[in-house]
């Protein structure tokens, strides 16, 4: 790593500057001579999913998209790769910001699982839920030894949306995405690689940048415009049903965390977790 | 089995009880502790699915879905697991008996494949054609060694209906499901593991009903609405459009049988069949 | 081979027969005990897919559908299957020739994915781009060891329409497809194998005849009419979609190649090919 030429991006965010704390959630390196980003979550301290986070997550992978990145590997600066969706975002909710945090993880869904560069997920740590879907979005995985991923919604009550599901799919297919989802089963290192829900194991994240770089490294003789059309056509249909979808989603989402029995759930998982 | 404390239902069946024989073709035993319904077919000697068989699924299934039950568990009394569709009702046909027929198979599907409560089949023997089926609509399958399971319509003439070859698909994929059906393939069980078919094999029915309990057993703390939800999302689009098409099914479905061709298949099918 | 009684198709090719080069492109051998046909594409040197031999296989397996074939078997002439495409069709098109060359292309799709016979593939050697579409319509697929196959479209600077995917989506599913398609992956006989795009290794073509002949041998006793209507639930949505589509397809097609991005690649890869 230490003999990569790198250049620290610095993305000027307009108008929706606010919503960002001052510490950037969000680095992104770029390879000056592969010109392969690496895009590091560093939201202390698993990188949970609210609103900021996920506003700097596709602030930058859109300016990678403008500026013809040869490719994204998103990773994480902790042990874990990402807790999922911050869960206080969804506890006694206040409508509007609810709104904007779940359009604004529409928006990354699409942003990333569009995008017209290739993507590598180096899972460095857990992945449940969220964390699992932002690494599904990608086009490759790599994932260190001894860890979980899975979409494990219904373990804690709610329900992944079905371009959650779709996505999962679109990786292990139908039978397997649905034992996964009714069980909300977390899938050890080693069950994932199994059932193809992440393409390689590598020991360690160092090892993971290596594989990730090595799989990008594939497209650099190969045309970005076919590269993308042939992407698009795969995944077009899961993101335009997605895209047509986006209303009555985020009408689905605000009435489930509405819910009394919901709020509920959701206060006593919180508690849980401060015992912690 | 012995220690179980289990409930024999005695459901009050109203308006079809007519269809019904005086023996019951279904018997429901539910296990007071856990909740879960143990659902065993009984029509000698082979389970043959006949009208008023298919109604008494249809009625039991549908019971324990109005009284929440937390799984069901359907198994045979015999040596076979089913046969399939009882061919008599498609020989020399009374076309309203016929229709009545065709439409509570395709009740059984709606509400086995769609059931709100997760659902294992025992498979403690032979699965041919419509015996495959309902299996497969389960959501999980465990299988005695040494047995048979696939959609071998084509090796009698006849032709799977496309609801059918969905459920495949949604299994063990569109490949699979293409070789199996055009060859009309029965699968043993090793063969059928190793595609995907069955996803154990159990040494006997009891070892089959400890591992569909163990199964089941994984969904005591999950809640049975988000469960619902996610198979819901998996399962929709097959049934909706299963459902959609319900009229044009039967239509098919009458056609085929009033076929001159096809009565004298059955004929000789028949025939081959008392000579046993 | 030489104790089979073979029949010489001579087909009377009406109407397209000035599209047809003196010397016949494609030979039919018609197994007079099996009904089954030997169909070989003989081309020199690599059976290169131009307006001329589409055009030869077209008629043959549409004379085959006619005749209500028990099964075709293609193969090669060479040690090539099929180079795919020919480029030069491409290259400083005449678009009148270009648009039957394509309209021809699709035609041999509909005509060979949508076959009321059985087909089987013995891949005698490469098979890339437009080889690997043919030996993917065919249901099923027997390959010589040390060779290779897959969509490389990528790697040329094209794209392979998305009738092209689906059809080998069909075979391997959504996620090796985007892998395949997106990298432009050449699989090695072994690979192929273990990704499911080809089903059988064979030692040389001869052994790939005999293994074709057993696949097919299976249908002997199955209902031509039942075994049809099977692979149509299969197969009739991507063929469908293909079908709708063939206008915007033979648009964008002709959008493509009239680049001059394109023309400038194309041209470069003539000259390379002409150096070896």
């Amino acid at each position: 790593m230490a003999l990569r030429s790198l250049t620290k991006f610095n993305f000027v965010r307009q108008g929706a500057r606010s919503l960002s704390s001052t510490a950037s959630l969000v680095s992104v390196e770029v390879n000056d001579k592969t010109g392969i980003a690496t895009v590091t979550l560093q939201r202390p301290p698993v990188n949970s999913l609210n609103l900021e986070l996920l506003s700097d997550i596709r602030y930058n992978l859109t300016e990678l998209g403008k500026n013809k990145s040869r490719g994204a590997i998103i990773t994480s600066a902790f042990k874990t790769f990402s807790a999922g969706l911050d869960i206080t975002e969804m506890y006694k909710p206040d409508i509007e910001r609810a709104s904007k945090f779940w359009n604004t993880l529409q928006d990354v869904y699409e942003v990333l699982y569009g995008s017209a560069y290739p993507t590598v997920a180096v899972i460095n740590g857990p992945a449940p839920a969220g964390g699992c879907l932002l690494s599904m979005c990608c086009e490759y995985r790599v994932m260190v030894p001894n860890s979980i991923i899975g979409l494990n919604e219904t373990q804690l009550g709610i329900v992944a949306p079905p371009w959650f599901a779709s996505t999962m799919e679109n990786i292990i297919g139908k039978r397997q995405t649905e034992l996964a989802l009714t069980t909300g089963r977390l899938f050890s290192t080693d069950e994932a690689l199994k059932v193809g829900l992440i393409d390689e194991v590598v020991q360690d994240k160092d090892e993971g940048l290596q594989k990730a770089n090595a799989f990008l490294g594939k497209f650099a003789r190969i045309s970005p415009f076919a590269r993308n059309v042939s992407k698009q056509t795969i995944r077009g249909e899961t993101l335009k049903r997605m895209s047509k979808d986006r209303e009555n989603d985020l009408k689905r989402f605000i009435q489930v965390i509405t819910q009394d029995a919901v709020q509920k759930g959701l206060g006593l998982y919180i508690e849980s977790l401060k015992k912690k």
